[in-house]
């Protein structure tokens, strides 16, 4: 495998996120992509992210910390956003809300292979 | 500051608090470890752990992945057990649930001085 520089990839690929970048995203995303533990694929992980910000218009991936030990990746994802409607079953109803998201990525030929991400839900919850 | 094998150190700080060694336990946590932004230091922080065994009195953590950037380290680690009462403040009462936590460690010196942890409180609910 060619040398990568993980957390510089990493930050292209929330950068891409951000931008809503959609036709950029298979640079960073492989075609056989899992999620915490179900085979989205590319085009399912997508419409995952493209549903994140349709609903959370201010979605933005910041990313506080980031650890690299490769071909894994770990990152700290910080957010303080305004989800329209319900969000992971709570009714913030376009309350803004400050939360973090612990996500571990396993990478593959320089793409995203795996991820396994936990979202504190619990802080969501104490800001309601 | 010396090489540390970080996966390994914290492998037997994991196995430390599985025995519940908690006389070994400063051996691993700074005096004045900061836990999610609060600064408990190590009496507070063994506390808070001490605690958790006291109220899930099968409580195991497994580590299932960890990524080591020096000074930090992430680990994935996996609970199957059974909380007596309530939980993150969830009706568990002594049902047995299987769910993950990611935590971010920051070492400094050869001990933990700071982590930032996030359970996942959604996939807890779901098994109820």
């Amino acid at each position: 495998m060619a040398i990568v520089d993980l957390p510089a990839l990493y930050r292209a690929y929330t950068a891409c996120l951000n931008a809503q970048a959609w036709d950029a995203l298979a640079r960073f995303v492989a075609a056989d992509v899992v999620h915490n533990g179900r085979t989205l694929g590319f085009a399912g992980y997508r419409n995952l992210i493209r549903g994140n910000y349709r609903d959370i218009q201010d979605l933005r991936f910041d990313v506080a910390l980031v650890t690299a030990d490769p071909p894994h990746l770990a990152a700290r994802l910080r957010f303080d956003c305004t989800p329209k409607a319900s969000f992971l079953g709570l009714p913030v109803n376009g309350k803004r809300v400050q939360f973090f998201e612990h996500a571990f990525y396993r990478f593959e030929g320089g793409r995203i292979a795996e991820v396994w991400s936990v979202i504190d839900k619990a802080a969501i919850e104490s800001q309601l």
